[in-house]
This record gives structure tokens, C-alpha cells and sequence, in this order.
């Protein structure tokens, strides 16, 4: 019976992310009457600047993994809605603060925070929304979740710094890329899905299954965007492309490419990343030298692969609506870069 | 019994932090044990960025509030020290992002974290000990001491934007002013008190007068250091004189000379505070108009109110060097203006 779980590129249709939303939509419903009831705040300025990010076209992402896997497991109750509501607070003040961290003027093709009410203003309200979250697992009770969350809190923070340190460090291979985004982006992923089996409690393989899922999904996202970096443009990303070049991000495009790279294109790239001669005559270079050695293509290929890992982490559930949700949703992350 | 309780002002030498220093230093290496452990990673920035500031001197005036409640009351276990360090890591956390708020470059004496590692690292890593310190709690597993600390910390933030939403409003008063201290530094200092209480399993009553003596004497403790502000330098304070002056930050001291400078002075006011125009010959003449209007003379008249009500919430507590030592702590806070 779980031999029905889908392979990557099956879909005969561009595979999307309606049947998750659809299948979540009322729970999420509950969930932004929770948000928008405790962005609240007697100073004024917090859910002003709390609610042009929390309000401004995010997907949601995180906190839709949580009521999906609660669906995946059947559960029948409501402490989810508050927990996906702290899952998507951890989120944003990371967001807040990533902003601040990397000067962003632009995210989901809106002015970022930073540049309409400044950086002090992003990072204390970060930490609000950061608090508030864990008044909000508080609230619920259970020291389990209490301790995925805030493990997982301190490892996104881990991999923030990780990737500080890693900013024009071309020295830095696919290992260390790894690290930094299993930690900044696959925890929280894994930790939103882990906490729907420990309210449902179920046992501790479906627990693992869960984290597994929102883990490879997490990195298989991660990926995507780092490709998409290269090969898209401020219309149809909301952000500008080019940015981590840019910015002298080591992302697994250039990873790759550098690795792969004759003496002369690794001399392009000590000078694109390490000195930052990253305008866009070496932005264009930089795409051409990923196309020659197949960067981006294998980036998306890792992608592929960690999406694989996902949903056969599903396999141990029953078939259900929810779980082909869930299947599709990586089939969407992959399908973003195409 | 209890009304052995000093009177402010009643000591013969002057007060001093020794006694609480002495009677909390066994406990305090414990905490340090835990601070120093819990503040390693992988990743070595954080460590090294966490231990300038935590290594640099700071009192640990929360955490020994911590202790000293317990010792008050007699606590015989050690769940005390885990928090302590918690509480101590919440407010480097605040320590670090106050820095990248307020742009110093001065604290203790040093170079501040931000100016040495840049801002992206003091907003991650405040970030990342933030996170531990609730690890710290959940190891703990109190969740009644999760709901205090995490309020604690929220409403931290909320008065840190409440202040930013002040600078340069002439038009703060009194009251919204101890609002923002109320909460940016108060909450801490009675959280710190309180969950000695709740550790120690002991009535509301004495939870809250712990909380009140945490709260009147984080509020002394503020207003003093308002008033040093304007009449201290670097060499005895460890920052810079006039910081808040030239920040355009509304503290007690410029809202007493406002309301009860003339219009001429009311006029110079707006100039500094509004306007910015704030040198050093505009923050000589700051301080002469404070010495006409008594503004730091009262504004510590108002420390010793907070704290006179400090050392009587302590009165339920039967008398024991404990009992002492924190009396003399509300004692040096205010004498630390002198």
C-alpha cells in the first residue's frame, strides 16, 4: 500500500502547491487568526512592520507543513494552530533579521522592512516575534515541541553565522554549503513537520519520518533557490537575481563551477567572490562559466535528489490526500528552477 | 522582626556590591560554568563574539539577582544556576542588538562587538544565545519559569521599539518614559528575582515581592544610569558622556528640564532633541539647563523612590545576610550617581 508513493517527474501536469493549500486551507485559516491576534502590540510600529512581511505574499511554507503532516496523521485537534503560528514567527523574525544582515532592499518584490522603517526597527521587532513565539509554545505546554523549536532556533542561528563566515570564502566546498543550509533553512523545515507527530503523539519513527521529510525538502528548496539565484530575474522571483553573487555568497552554483573550473575561470571567480568584482559584465560571465560546466544543472540534480529523500520519507503513512499533497509540494520546490 | 529592613541612605560607609558579590560567588561559578559551556559552537565567530562581551567585565547583575533571591529564600538545589545563566544570556542577547540599535562603538570600557565584527555578526549571534537561552529553560523543564522568561523577554523587545518610536520626540513625558524602562529593563531585573521563587516552590506572595523588589530596582537602576548620562565621562562609566544626548534618546533628566524649562529652553531642547543639533557646546549648556531645573537632582530623587520601594518589598523575608546583601545592592545603585 505505500508503494504508491510518486517518483520525481512522474506528474503529467506542472506539478503545484493548490492541493496542500487546499487541504490545509481551513486550519490555516485558524493559524492567521492566531498570527494577526499576537503580532499585536500597544506600540504601534510592531504589527505595522510585523504585518508588511507576515501580510506581504509569503507562501506560508512553514506553517503548512505543519497542518499537513498533522493531516498526513489524522490528528483531530487544534494545538497545531498555535504551533504553526510560533513555526511561521521563528520564521519572519529570521527573515527581519537575514534582511538587516544581507542590506536587502528587496523580498517577495516588496521593499524590504529594513529599508522602510530601518534596520534598528527590524531587528528588535525580530526579536518580538522571536519572543513571541515561544509564548506561544509556552501557551501550549508540551516541552517536547518547546525543545525541537528552540534546538532548532539555535541551529538556524548557528548556520546564519556559519554563512557569515563563509561570505566570500572561496575556499568553501559543498560540505560546509551543506551544513549551512541544513542548519539555516532544512531545521526549521524539519522541526514545523516533526512537532504535528509529537501533538498527535505518534511514535517516534513517525516522528523521524516527518523531520526527515521537512529536512530534504528543506535542502532540496534551498538548492533550488540558490540555483534560481543565476538564472532568473526581479519579475518572476521577487527578488533581484544575482544577489548572492553579488553579496559573494557561496552558493553550490559556484561551488561547482569553481571546482570544476581550468586555472583562469578560478581566477574569475578569487576575483568575482574573494574581491568582489561582481557587477553585471562578471554577473553574465558567472552564468555563462555555470553553463559551461553544468553548475546550475547539477545544483538542481542535488535538488532532485534530496526531493527523492522526501518523499520517500513518506512512505511509511497511509495513501491519503494529504500525503499526494505533500508529495506534489516537492514536485512544486523542484519545479520552481524549470 | 521584618522591620529590621534599612532605610535608604542609613549606611554609614558606602554601599557596595561586595556582600551579594560574596554571598553568591560559590553559585556564581557554577553559572559561569554553564555560561561558558553553553555558549560554545561549532561555528568559532560565536563563541569568540559571545565571550567578548560575557568575558568583559559585566556584573552579571541579573543572574546575581537570581542567586541572591534564592539564597533569601533559603534554596537548597541548583536548578537556580541553568537559569541564572539563562537570564544572563537573554540579556546579552539584548546587550548585542542594543549595540547594532544605537550604532555605540563603546561599552564597558571596549570596543563593542559590532564595531569589531560588524553588525550582521552581533544580530546572529544575539540570535543564536537567545535561542540557548531557552534551550537552558527547557532543560530546566519549569514551564511556569518558560512563561515568566519568555514574557519577559517579549515585552523586552516591545520596550526597546517603544523607545526607538521616542528618540527625538520632545513630546515624551514622564509617563511613557517609565513605560519603555519599565520594560526594557525592569521586566529582567523581576524576572530574574521571581523564578528564584518559583524554583523554590514558594508562595505568590513571595514570587511577587521578589518581582517588585526586581522591578524597583531595575527602574532605580535605569533612572540612575539616565542621570549618569549627563554628568559623567568615559573614563568612570565605561561609555561615552552625552550618548544619550547626542542619540536624541528622551530620558527623565531631559523630559524634567523640558517641562519646567521656559520658552527659550524649550526652544534649545527641540533644537538638540529634535533637531539634532547636538555638540559639545550644546551639551554643556544640556547640563547647565538640567542644573537650574533640578532635572538630575530629581530624576534621582525619583531613583530613590524605586528604590526605597525595592528594599520594603523585601520586608516579608526574615532578616539574613542574604536579606542585607540586596538591601545594599539598591543602596549602591543609587550611590553609583554620587
Amino acid at each position: 500500500m505505500t508503494a504508491t508513493v510518486h517518483r520525481l517527474g512522474g506528474a503529467a501536469s506542472p506539478p503545484s502547491l493548490d492541493p496542500m493549500i487546499a487541504i490545509t486551507a481551513h486550519d490555516m485559516n485558524c493559524v492567521n487568526a492566531v498570527i494577526l491576534d499576537r503580532m499585536q502590540s500597544d506600540i504601534p510600529l510592531i504589527p505595522k512592520l510585523a504585518g508588511h512581511l507576515i501580510a506581504g505574499g509569503g507562501k506560508r511554507m512553514r506553517p503548512m507543513l505543519t497542518l499537513a503532516s498533522a493531516a498526513v496523521l489524522d490528528y483531530a485537534g487544534t494545538r497545531h494552530h498555535r504551533l504553526a503560528a510560533a513555526v511561521e514567527f521563528i520564521h519572519t523574525a529570521t527573515l527581519l533579521h537575514d534582511d538587516v544582515v544581507d542590506g536587502s532592499d528587496l523580498r517577495r518584490g516588496k521593499r524590504t522592512a529594513n529599508i522602510i522603517w530601518g534596520n534598528p526597527a527590524s531587528v528588535l521587532v525580530g526579536d518580538f516575534l522571536f519572543s513571541r513565539s515561544f509564548e506561544l509554545m509556552v501557551e501550549d505546554g508540551s516541552l517536547k515541541v518547546l525543545k525541537i523549536l528552540s534546538n532548532a532556533s539555535a541551529v538556524i542561528a548557528e548556520g546564519e553565522v556559519n554563512q557569515l563566515t563563509a561570505i566570500r570564502r572561496i575556499d568553501v566546498g559543498e560540505e560546509r554549503y551543506l551544513e549551512i543550509i541544513g542548519a539555516k533553512t532544512a531545521a526549521l523545515f524539519a522541526a514545523a513537520c516533526r512537532i504535528a507527530a509529537v501533538v498527535a503523539e505518534r511514535p517516534a519513527a513517525e516522528e523521524a519520518a516527518l523531520d526527515a521529510y521537512g529536512r530534504n525538502l528543506g535542502i532540496a528548496f534551498q538548492l533550488v533557490d540558490d540555483a534560481i539565484d543565476y538564472v532568473s530575474d526581479a519579475d518572476t522571483m521577487g527578488k533581484d537575481a544575482g544577489d548572492d553573487f553579488r553579496e559573494g555568497k557561496m552558493t553550490l552554483p559556484v561551488i561547482l563551477a569553481y571546482a570544476r573550473g581550468d586555472a583562469e575561470a578560478r581566477a574569475f571567480w578569487q576575483r568575482a567572490i574573494r574581491e568582489g568584482e561582481a557587477g553585471e559584465a562578471e554577473l553574465a560571465e558567472a552564468v555563462a562559466r555555470m553553463r559551461e560546466t553544468r553548475a546550475v544543472d547539477d545544483t538542481l540534480a542535488r535538488a532532485r535528489h534530496y526531493g527523492q529523500r522526501a518523499i520517500d520519507a513518506l512512505g511509511m503513512f497511509a495513501p491519503s490526500a494529504a500525503r499526494e499533497a505533500m508529495v506534489e509540494a516537492v514536485e512544486f520546490a523542484i519545479a520552481r528552477a524549470y
